[in-house]
């Protein structure tokens, strides 16, 4: 069940805050995503909303007063250091929320009240949105699937499972970071196709992975008890940029036959921006069409060809080598690639996580999986594109990569657009890369 | 670098709790287990030590001013409502406070000003020991391995990178729960060999997994900074017996190519007493030398043969069908094994998953995998036992299991002995199955 379509998406709703205006920005008065800041001087985490290229403090409108026409517990959950406690409210309060900080930022008398909870978002520092409790990664791109077997198992390509399971692991929450994060390019062991014995060195073959996050929040479901595919949607918050940093080269050695475990567990980026289900209402489309001769879904992953569970999001991964940072140059766009092409949908992901009674937490995050197109320039990692280093990408100033060097920062964006409604950002999720250093 | 072994291991240390020192009880007074208990009508949980048939509630001592001569963090940390704050503090002042324990239960003159701080065990409820963030299983068992591979590719049993890797998987940390939750059998998607097609439905092939958890503290490390293999213990607190439950019909489907996941998620039961390394000092012993021919680990993985790195522990596994509880007769015992046989350490397990710069964070889980011997009777789970149900276990009332039914609870327990020391117990880790009920 996805969200309605409401006043706050109008076309032709303004804000007072005159950047939300501003052609290209990624937070107009329509979007109003969630993250967690820290103003400078300040000891402790606040809630923020980015509008424009400002962040509203909701803690400084609870004390402000600006939330009192709201429940006692949304106003007490807008005051917290993490979003684990809004996440947790349910629906009903994430629109009531919504609608009151909409309202906050366009009626022309509330500008002189609430002003001074505005922040310049270029100072302060972004922080992780969420406590996460557990982190867990689907596969759900068929495109990438296919790609990725067909490295390994040119004629095989896509396992029996692939088109009735939506595919997932369980990854490390400990090492998910906000963007900006320097990411410490991995040490680990290592076996070349010409070696006799592995080695413990630093990764040669580091990899990002284009994927969306969403949010567990609703609040999740009890131990034993799965949660049905029409209800999903009330268990997801929203959605965020996340980039599976990925070590091919320890993966290929470790994976066998447990599955990735350090080859991802260094590190995972996220976007400091959550934006909501409900601002995402107007961009919702059909599920991805099986392809003929594809299996129906088995029934409680059955969602309907006529349901609004897909997502229209387009996504783009750009990157900046140390010497385009040097020369002052721009960056290179690696890819696009539109979320809408996934096999599985978020609510089919979340009802498969839980159908076997594991119970969902606020705040745990899921991924999806590295988005990816049939096209070269539609894929979601550098082990697609270069296929598997054989086919090096070259970049706009002749320079080319098989996998990332240290220097190297990957940046993710995304945006919703449609005819009649705004276009929404997601921010970017950064990551540069550090050499191993000492410890490598 | 194991613990010492002093004065609280003391075989002749008596306490004034009578029952801790009756023969055959698990928590004699060189014990002193930590748990996490909440009190007939109390609405809060408190940290406990098990002595005897007690429990000291550490929460009351502190209130009492019994830990008053220790720093003001242990006293803080001991009044808390998980061992977490604790399992942060480091070995000198998990040393002081176990000195300060020892001393309280020993001291004849204590005992009037201790007793009011003792509940009988049986009346109280134990709680998960620690909020754990992330749970990692290994498969550290050459044994396991060897009989688990066998079943799957005879010819090839164990994997190349077994002998050199502690392989690994990310668990779900939501699911851990305490010994005594009853284990609703999941329902999953299952594949018989002659199906064409999956269906949705209740496990066939429910198992456990004997198994050592063992918690993370002293603190943890940072992103990106690895743990040195000759610190590794300092930054473990302490271990617990562990049931990981395996749907082995649904992990049979789901697990290639990226490893277990909803064949595990739905519950890992864990005994409620944290034993700690401190009291586990006598009995810590030289790791399993490493059968000829076999690779040298490499150099970050050496913890040399003259080094304390193992542990002689007695593991074993019982069974209460439904039938035998019915007619009030005794557990059938499974199988008995020792964590000494184990491939790899848990200093190797935790060195190796800090490897890449994954942070490890206080309360933390390692669960060692299954822990088998050679034989049949020393095998941890079913699935070995019975050759994948191809060789049913015949229990002592005729009865037969090929895998767990409806009503079957599973009860671990481990002890360490060694000549000159007392015998110290781990308590138990139970876990009855409940049926897939409505949901199934």
């Amino acid at each position: 069940m996805s969200r309605p379509i409401d006043d706050t998406h109008r076309l032709d709703l303004t804000s007072w805050v005159e950047s939300a205006q501003e052609p290209g920005t990624d937070f107009p008065i329509q979007n109003l995503p969630y993250g967690v800041f820290r103003a400078p001087g300040d000891s402790r985490d606040h809630i923020g909303v980015a509008i424009g290229d400002k962040i509203l403090d909701l803690a400084r409108c609870r004390y402000q007063l600006l939330l009192k026409d709201l429940r006692g517990d949304v106003q007490f959950v807008s005051a917290a250091d993490t979003l684990n406690p809004l996440m947790d409210l349910g629906v009903n309060h994430w629109q009531s929320l919504r609608n009151r900080i909409s309202a906050l930022l366009t009626e022309p008398g509330m500008k002189s009240r609430v002003e001074p909870c505005l922040f310049e978002a270029d100072e302060v520092e972004m922080r992780l949105p969420a406590a996460i409790g557990d982190y867990t990664d689907f596969y759900a791109s068929l495109e990438h699937a296919t790609h990725i077997g067909s490295l390994f198992r040119p004629d095989n390509p896509l396992l029996p499972n692939y088109k009735w399971i939506p595919i997932g692991y369980h990854g490390r929450s400990s090492s998910v970071v906000v963007s900006g994060t320097p990411i410490r390019r991995p040490s680990g062991q290592r076996k070349g196709p010409d070696d006799h014995e592995p080695h413990f060195e630093p990764c040669q073959m580091l990899d990002y992975e284009l994927e969306l996050g969403f949010f567990v929040g609703g609040p999740g479901n009890k131990l034993g008890d799965p949660i049905a595919i029409e209800d999903a949607e009330n268990h997801i918050f929203g959605v965020c940029l996340l980039n599976d940093w990925s070590a091919r080269d320890l993966q290929a050695w470790e994976y066998q036959p447990l599955g990735p475990f350090l080859a991802k567990s260094f590190a995972t980026s996220i976007s400091p921006w959550v934006v909501t289900l409900e601002a995402l209402a107007p961009y919702r489309c059909a599920p991805r069409s099986r392809p003929a001769g594809d299996p129906e879904p088995l029934s409680y992953l059955q969602v309907g060809d006529g349901s609004q569970a897909g997502l229209d999001l387009e996504l783009e991964v750009d990157l900046v080598t140390g010497r385009m940072r040097r020369r002052e140059e721009g960056p290179h766009r690696v890819s696009q690639s539109r979320f809408r092409s996934m096999y599985w949908t978020m609510s089919q992901m979340l009802t498969h996580h839980a159908s076997n009674g594991c119970n969902m937490r606020t705040g745990d995050l899921l991924g999806s999986g590295t988005i990816s197109g049939e096209e070269r320039d539609a894929m979601g990692c550098l082990l697609e594109i270069t296929r598997r280093g054989a086919e090096p990408l070259v970049l706009a100033d002749g320079d080319e990569r098989s996998m990332l060097e240290d220097g190297d920062e990957v940046i993710l964006t995304g945006r919703c657009a449609r005819e009649g409604f705004a276009t929404i950002g997601f921010g970017e999720c950064r990551g540069r890369i550090q050499s191993a250093g000492a410890h490598g």
